[in-house]
């Protein structure tokens, strides 16, 4: 009878070991040797998965950002009024707590490898405009007088720089910080759009 | 006669060739052998002026935090209208040219290792702590009824996820959302704050 292989098992714990490596050592321990050392297997089965060190994080990212995602849809299809799904969101994309600065830290590897490498940097516009598809009909909804693209990007780019700050030292005040900020801007956002369009300052051309 | 060494222009030689690896190959090119290959020197060189690969790193990034803040200062200590102080500081930190762009990618590198490394995770603190300073009375300037501690911090974050999105793809798109993003909230900070307090939803404790 031949061996049965579960492939998608197999991956799944290469990539466990990648974060694992990443959360002990940060980027630069993600070698096929450190991750191969992690899963106690040989280089070659990683090989036989990943076909090289920049595949390998790219599956780590998009394996975390599944669970991410996960997270979030369960929040958006949720009978939470639209201001408390934004806030769950955000607070689901922080690293507030050990397993999301895991996934930010993910993120921040995979960041700093795709700054060198085109195909990365393409896959993490895809994740953007992702974010951008799931948040915007959020953002209009909890403030239909706001320009709803514009509030979407500003709060994609606060989540990922706050979540930085906090991943880099996820202090008490780091994290109160990050998540005061994010619930101060949602429950502005929410409030002073109610009362009609804002006037704004022409914007160049 | 003996020698006359310029331990400030070596030094500065060095961190100029951590640079260059850091643009050209990410965060993992920064081996002292790369480095040292980079600055066309001895691996004993650098080890002479830096104790290690984090204490390269550190120097890397406070060198090139050292342009940024000149900059900086420069625009705080101009004649230009609060608001365009603003405006200009986020332009002269978001990476919207090359040399802006390496600046950037020195961060994401700083931030990743930071993660792993306490030193440099607590430098972090440091350099927001001081980008809040140079921030907070501006803001209040700008928008006198705002909280402008939140305002302050919300800049930053801000600043930094977008900065992250442009430096990993400084496409056209990608750098104008950034500009206008920033500029738009800016514009917005500036004119509703006029009119006063804004009615918020009360903060958990």
């Amino acid at each position: 009878m031949p061996k049965i292989v579960d492939h998608d098992a197999r991956r799944r714990e290469l990539v466990e070991a990648s974060w694992a490596v990443i959360a002990e050592e940060g980027l630069e321990g993600v070698t096929m040797r450190k991750v191969a050392d992690a899963a106690n297997c040989t280089t070659g089965r990683i090989t036989h998965y990943f076909a090289d060190r920049g595949a390998l994080i790219l599956a780590s990212l998009q394996t975390s950002n599944f669970a991410t995602s996960k997270r979030v849809s369960e929040i958006i299809a949720s009978d939470l009024d639209v201001y408390e799904k934004l806030l769950g969101i955000a607070e689901q994309t922080l690293p507030l707590d050990e397993e999301r600065r895991i996934e930010v830290n993910v993120w921040l590897a995979f960041w700093s490898a795709a700054t060198v490498n085109k195909v990365l940097a393409k896959e993490n516009d895809t994740r953007m405009d992702e974010w951008f598809a799931a948040l915007l009909p959020l953002v209009k909804e909890v403030a239909p007088n706001a320009d709803a693209e514009h509030e979407a990007n500003l709060l994609i780019g606060l989540i990922n720089g706050l979540g930085i700050q906090v991943a880099v030292n996820p202090s008490r005040k780091n994290r109160a910080m990050a998540r005061k900020t994010v619930e101060r801007h949602l429950t502005k956002l929410s409030t002073t759009t109610k009362k009609g369009p804002l006037k704004e300052r022409p914007l160049e051309a």
